[in-house]
Formats: C-alpha cells, sequence, structure tokens
C-alpha cells in the first residue's frame, strides 16, 4: 500500500498511472503537481487526483512514491526544485522515453537522491495526450523499462516495480545506454520520419488533393505523427546522438534504395522489401530469433 | 448485367471484384485466368471464380468485361497475349497501382482496343495477398480512380465506372500522370520508407532485442512493410520517375531534421513536428484545406 502518491505532470502517463493504482486500491491518496492549473483541476475533476499539491515539504516531506510525468525537457528544473523537501523514504520514478539523460540529471541535481530514484519508461505512448486521455488500464500488459542505477537501494527498486506492476505492465530492466539505443531505433527514428513525411506533404500547394486520395496504409504510417510536438522535440534532443546514428544509418538505407531505382535494379528492391516482410510478419506471429 | 467477366490474376484485388460482382448479382459468370494452377484451383473452391479459362478466344471473346489483376510488370505481356482474343464489344480494366506505365503499355500492346480499356486504381491495398484474402466488401466504400484516355469509348468507360460502383466504391477519375504523382507521395513513398525501417533493424545482430520492445506506433508505421514484395517492385519501377522525386524531396527533409539535431535547434523540431500534427489530425477530421 503507497499511503501518498505524488505526481508531477496529470497527463496521460501520470494520470493513468494514478487511476491505475486507485482501482487496484494500492493508493492511499494521489496528489498531484504541475504547471497547468486547469489541467490539475480537470485531473481533480476527473477524480484522477485527490488533491491539488505544490513542489514543497507538505507535499513531499512524507510520500511513499514519487513520478515525474513531465515532458523530459522540464525534468531538471524540477528535480533542483523538489530536492530540499524529499524525505529520505520516498521513491521515485519517471515515465520519460529517453533514460541517459534522466539518469545524468539525477546525478546533477538529486545526488542526495539518486539511491532512491528508479528511472522507468512506461511503453505505452499514444497520440492523445492530457488528463482527459488518461485511463486505469493504459498500462495493462504493457511493457515498462527499468533502468536501475548502481546506486539505487533495493528496496527502492522493488516498491518501484511493484508499482508499475500493480497498474498491470510487465516490468523489464536494463542499462540506460542500451533503452537509449534501442528506442531510437525502434520508436525515436520512426516517430522523426512519420512527422517528415506529414511535414513534407504538409507543405504542398495542392496539399488537400494528396491528402484526399491517402488511405489506410498512409493513416497507419502516419499514426504517430499526430504525437505532442513538445514531448517529442524534448525525446529528440534528449536521445540526439543514438538517434543521430540511426538516422544516419537510415538514410544510407535510402540512398540504397534511390540507387536500385535509379539503376532500375528490381532483384535489389525485392530483396529489401522480402526480407523486410518475412521479418515484420514473424514479429507480428513472435516467432523471430 | 455482365454476363462474363474475366479476370486475370484472382488475388486480393481480382479475387474481390469477383465476389463483389457475385453477390451484387451483377456477373453472370465469372472466368479466371492465371500463371498459377494452384491459386485458379483454390479460387475455384473458394467460390470466388466459376471456372478457369485461358487467355484464348473461347474465355476472351465474348466477356463483358476482362480485369487485370495481375502484378503490374505482367501487364504488358498479358496485353500482347489477349491481343488476338479479345471481341469488339469488350471493355477492359485493371487494378495497378501505378497508371503511366499501364496506359504507355496499352498504346504498345492494344493499340486497336484502346478505345475499350480504362484503366484503374482500386485503393484498397492491404497486407495480405492471394484468393484466400479476397472478400466481397473490400471496395466497399474505398476509392477507386480511373485514368480514362482520350481515345476511351463513353461506353467502356461507363460500363468500367458502373462494374467498380456495383463493388461499392466510390469512383474518381485523374490524368494518370497526376495520379501517378499523387500516389508515389501518398503510397509509394511510405512503403519504401516502412520496408526501409524493417530492413535497417533486421540486419542487426541482436534485433530480437530490438523488435521485443517496438511497441504499437512501430507496429502502426511497419504495417504496410509486411506487404508483397513482387507487388511493390514492379510499384517503384513503374513509377520510378515520381517516386524519385518524392524520395529525394524526403531526403531533403530528413537532412534538414539531422542538421537540425546536430545543432540542438529545438525550435526547428518542434515546428515541424507541430505542423505535422495539426495537418494529421485536420485530414483525420475532415477538416483539411
Amino acid at each position: 500500500m503507497l499511503d501518498k502518491v505524488v505526481i508531477f505532470g496529470v497527463g496521460l502517463i501520470g494520470g493513468s498511472f494514478a487511476l491505475a493504482l486507485k482501482q487496484a486500491g494500492a493508493a492511499g491518496q494521489v496528489i498531484g503537481v504541475g504547471r497547468s492549473q486547469a489541467t490539475l483541476e480537470e485531473a481533480l475533476r476527473l477524480g484522477i487526483i485527490d488533491r491539488i499539491g505544490a513542489c514543497d515539504a507538505a507535499t513531499l516531506g512524507d510520500a511513499d512514491i514519487v513520478l515525474l510525468a513531465t515532458p523530459v525537457g522540464q525534468m531538471p528544473a524540477l528535480m533542483q526544485a523538489m530536492a530540499p523537501h524529499l524525505g529520505p523514504q520516498v521513491a521515485i520514478t519517471d515515465g520519460g522515453s529517453t533514460k541517459g539523460d534522466v539518469v545524468a540529471a539525477i546525478y546533477r541535481n538529486l545526488p542526495r537522491h539518486c539511491p532512491r530514484f528508479v528511472p522507468a519508461h512506461p511503453i505505452a505512448g499514444a497520440e492523445n495526450s492530457g488528463a482527459a486521455a488518461a485511463k486505469a488500464d493504459l498500462y495493462v500488459s504493457r511493457k515498462v523499462v527499468l533502468t536501475p542505477l548502481p546506486e539505487n537501494d533495493a528496496d527502492a527498486i522493488e516498491r518501484v516495480r511493484a508499482a508499475w506492476a500493480t497498474c498491470g505492465a510487465s516490468v523489464h530492466e536494463m542499462p540506460p545506454s542500451r533503452h537509449d539505443q534501442v528506442f531510437a531505433a525502434v520508436s525515436h527514428l520512426p516517430h522523426l520520419l512519420s512527422f517528415a513525411l506529414v511535414h513534407d506533404l504538409a507543405q504542398r500547394e495542392n496539399r488537400e488533393e494528396f491528402f484526399r486520395f491517402a488511405a489506410s496504409g498512409f493513416r497507419d504510417f502516419t499514426r504517430i505523427a499526430a504525437s505532442h510536438p513538445e514531448m517529442w522535440r524534448d525525446i529528440c534532443i534528449a536521445n540526439k546522438t543514438a538517434l543521430l546514428g540511426e538516422l544516419e544509418q537510415y538514410q544510407r538505407q535510402l540512398e540504397e534504395l534511390r540507387q536500385a531505382l535509379l539503376d532500375d535494379d528490381a532483384a535489389a528492391l525485392e530483396a529489401v522489401f522480402a526480407e523486410a516482410r518475412t521479418v515484420r510478419r514473424a514479429w507480428d506471429e513472435g516467432t523471430l530469433v
């Protein structure tokens, strides 16, 4: 039982964490903190939080668990602001999609509390955001990746792991750098590519005609281009090094395909497409090795 | 009423055309022709076609409508083979995803019949293919784009339009070159990009770890990478010029994003993402202008 849960940022990620813990009967009281009073009042009205708190000792001093669920770009300042008010028994976690930058920010801004901060990435993004998008079952059967620090106390890891598991997630562990490498490839790059395609088409003078004939393949490919711009800006900047590596490798792959097209090299195109299809299907069927 | 319908290629596109016409009671008999005896027998067993025909006068001489639903790369040879056997009253259409190449092939291989050939592109791709994937409602509420030739007889256009409309489609018209430009942007390039991403990941030594953490955004982005390799090879080669133009424009867009990342230009990234999100949402809501 977590008597006191404090959530910074009661949007999709934070709000769903609150609702899931409440639904499981695992949270005594849930307190929301955030920069937007309107969002906090909406969360209160929706029953996501029990009351609105502040970044002070009254809110944080006796908290059992604190979740940072703001865009990653806001986390360093937030950590600095909360540092003087945290109690010794708190466990802290976050919902950021990048981990190397969060870990660096912890060492820089919460040095005394790093045994208590267990970074996490709930893999439950959606193109919707905000308190109204939060739901109690967002994390059910989703993965949450913890990237524990060498300094972490065992009981803090266990409390954070249990909280995410209570939300219905399957909890995994990975070093932060590996996490960022993997997610640059399977999440951050695809978002960048999807944003880029829609932006490219949006510049056309007669864009309405292009979009009129876009069909289901385009719809799926560009669903993630409706994601939150500020959040994805922060993710890209935070995971710049790994993302640049992935982007450059992808640019080389595109250049090879362009050359194959220029050369009418049908066999080269088909080889790329066939391997992609085989692997995509195996992944879907759970038979990829 | 179409007394005799002949379909070359009884896969997803051809088989669904057959099933839709049959369900509407609009087809007397449906005859399948193809290079794979096994597929034809499967189509016969599934009730998609009434019998198996050949590319000869007995099959084609008194056909009311002929649909070419093979990969576009096979169409020129097919047109040559059918030319001597077609009757004067037939109307011909096709299901190719590219139109400039089909039009050129008609002029080259079916010069006497070009008044009767009304090229079409049913926008109803799916990542599944083959006779087993065919379904009577595939075209319901989908768009079919006709790219009529200046030489087309009015009654041939009308018969082809009516057949696709009977399948449930909303029928549009466009010049072939405009068609190919629009679909290079909203269909062919996204397929190429999706295939490229999966292929790129498939080359990694530890690809299983990457794919294990791929989530719903990746699933949607790469759904079209499970599409038919031979079909998409043909589409890319057939629409090479327009596709190369789109690919190169996209490569420039990616290079701008790479530069913004390198420069930590968060504002530039956010501007691209925000415009993409706005346009993608407006498209989804039908409010794009």
